[in-house]
């Protein structure tokens, strides 16, 4: 069995932001060798999100707006209980539940097997800071 | 180290659906000869999902009404800037981050190690053609 | 390669709430002897999560309250059509779909590879009752 681990560093210049890492996925699985296995790509932190949809600028508008209906910002430690330890963040932490937090995707004759449209994603909820995706391969 | 990968292509006559594969997934699983593992069962498609739940059509009916209420469809372009693509199924990309894009169950003895209930299905959000689902067994 | 398949039993003392399980995961992570791999961690219900987030019991309140409110709990089988077949918790397995099923972590040089915040949880939406959890880990 062959196995691989790589970290990403990520730092988005706002509160809630997109970025495509699918390249850097498909570079950890070509090093590693590995030509039928699995990778797991997984946000180490707990107010962003690992997710597979489309690369579609107007899309992503999309989930910002929706997602701050479902779980709006709201610094009021009245509101959310979490903002009591002087944190503003609960409501990232909310939003990343929707989005999750990691993907397992399959690695076929040395290659991510995706669908047509099938991009990998990390979602940030309270950017302006470092924070580190894990990429893991395992197989033969 | 074994592995297997297995497509199925499903075609729901309806916007949204959902149908059981667990008899698919137990077939591939017997088939790769797996008795401790792992398999992966994804959607390709990013207005479709794969989850599991219960295999029970008025649960179903509430999924449906739910989805519905988080994440309404509407073509119009103003509401969703994704439709300004022309396409009209911002909605389901919503949808299917709330259901999930894939499931990993547990080989135990050469079976999926489910509880009593667990099932696994895959949703439709944007139906009337064919879409694939992915089946990756990895173990030995 | 390596596996081992160990289950927890949970019995929750209320309709919802939260347990950190990281402890009983790292034990399992320790008895395989596996050094790299992945673990994968899932309720076996179809009425409870497992995900990662915040050990902080405030947002474990802005959770329940949240939840509440994307997924209300209503007995009225005109409501919710799943309890029509004589049982009331169809929003539990709403909630348990935003909160997930399973978890999948990397594990590194004989660790669960982790961000500084993360853990383990059991989400319980439909309490008062033996539920399992399975811990599979694999690799080498």
């Amino acid at each position: 069995m062959k196995t691989l681990t790589h970290y990403l560093t990520m730092n988005l210049p706002s509160k809630m932001g997109f970025k495509n890492i699918t390249p850097d996925v498909e570079k950890a699985v070509h090093a590693s060798g590995v030509q039928e296995g699995m990778v797991l790509v997984n946000t180490m932190h707990i107010t962003a999100s690992v997710f597979i949809n489309d690369n579609e600028r107007g899309l992503h508008h999309d989930f910002g707006v929706w997602l701050e209906k479902l779980a709006p910002f709201n610094p009021d430690p009245n509101v959310y209980h979490h903002n009591r330890t002087g944190e503003d963040n609960a409501d990232a932490h909310l939003k990343r539940q929707i989005m999750g937090r990691e993907v397992v995707v399959a690695i076929t004759k040395g290659k991510l097997d995706f669908g047509p449209w099938e991009q990998i994603f990390y979602g940030e909820f309270d950017g302006h800071r470092n924070k580190r995706v894990l990429i893991k391969v395992i197989g033969e």
